[in-house]
């Protein structure tokens, strides 16, 4: 596998989220500039800062569609609740680049998280549907926010599955997780299996509660 | 995590298919009395042989009906196409006992593997539709069937998820999978997040298919 080039502005759209966050300080710890985007620009801006000093590396903060303007490749960690309306706004300056979705379509209750269905089987399936110009890739699903956002974890100990119908693509973004130490993406087939991957995350939840922990998956014999 | 008790009978139907054959292997290998349930009693008597043989475990081999009745747990290891037929004409032998679902109902086509809709939303909610005197539990979905088969391999490099809403029943299957060495059975959740497990298969095809592996999958931090 290729490294991923460092000359590529990764834009993170929901930045300041969680588990956008915690990326964006990976990224930005493996050299790549990042551009973190938010509903609110002021908010953007002022993460940008503390993950820059944080990191030593060069990150801007902005709205999410001056971030999709600005990414090369643009990662999608928004809340399941807004997704398909951010997407739909954003078809035109996403047009002809590599689109991540991260977003796991959970609902919780008192027994904890579980799998929303979704019409078009999974978010990043939907996320190819409203961006028929753009080339979707699902990864970065089961990677625990926590653990990301942790100065002090110096390797994550996960896997990240990514999967996509272009290989160039799945490529890139393989390339992409593994710039996070510790963390290897490895190809996890066609966006029609993503599903699966997303939902996941309602078990790694389980363990989660069982074991206090943060869980995390590796593949075996790869 | 206590250890499974060896004077509990463990069914396997569909022990002669390739998954239910190797984990019949394992759970004998382990020193758990083991029935294997076939459609053709002569042929699970034949596979009970060998497996007898092969493992120094004690191994018997009846039609399906007879094993679900001789199993204190049983193991369903049939094809997706006949489960439901199956388990609807069982519903009085499993009557109150543990049964342990692992089939998952994928679909193949020139793209590989993909999940199938299931209605109930997973093939252990069927079966725990199926059979409500019984207490289902999902588990051993993604565990190769190659690497469980192979006398070679001393070691299975993988975790079994155990998904179930009784915790006792739960246990039990953990303490079961942990019988193979390697394997670690892991508490996955709920029942309702039991298709993500099943269907998470057609991603490791894709996996087995890119790296020509055996691939598994491990849980981390736990």
């Amino acid at each position: 596998m290729t490294d991923f080039p460092t000359d590529k502005i990764v834009a993170v759209l929901g930045g300041t989220g969680p588990q956008g966050r915690g990326l964006v300080r990976r990224f930005a710890a493996a050299g790549i500039p990042v551009v973190i985007g938010s509903r609110s620009a002021e908010r953007a801006a002022e993460a940008a800062t503390e993950l820059g000093e944080a990191t030593g590396g060069t990150v801007s903060g902005t709205d999410n569609a001056t971030a999709a303007d600005q990414g090369d490749v643009v990662v999608v960690a928004v809340p399941w609740d807004g997704h398909a309306d951010l997407l739909r706004e954003l078809a035109g300056p996403l047009t002809g680049k590599v689109v991540v979705d991260c977003v796991n379509p959970l609902g919780f209750d008192k027994q904890g998280a579980y799998a929303l269905a979704v019409e078009e089987g999974s978010a990043a399936q939907q996320a190819a549907a409203l961006l028929p110009e753009s080339t979707v890739v699902g990864a970065f699903h089961n990677v625990s926010a926590v653990l990301l956002d942790d100065p002090e974890v110096t390797s994550v100990d996960t896997d990240v599955l990514v999967l996509g119908d272009v290989r160039e693509a799945t490529d890139l973004v393989q390339a992409l997780a593994s710039t996070i130490p510790g963390v290897r993406g490895i190809f996890g087939g066609r966006l029609r299996n993503c599903h699966q991957v997303e939902a996941l995350t309602a078990n790694l939840i389980s363990i989660n509660r069982r074991h206090l922990a943060h869980s995390g998956i590796r593949v075996t014999d790869v």
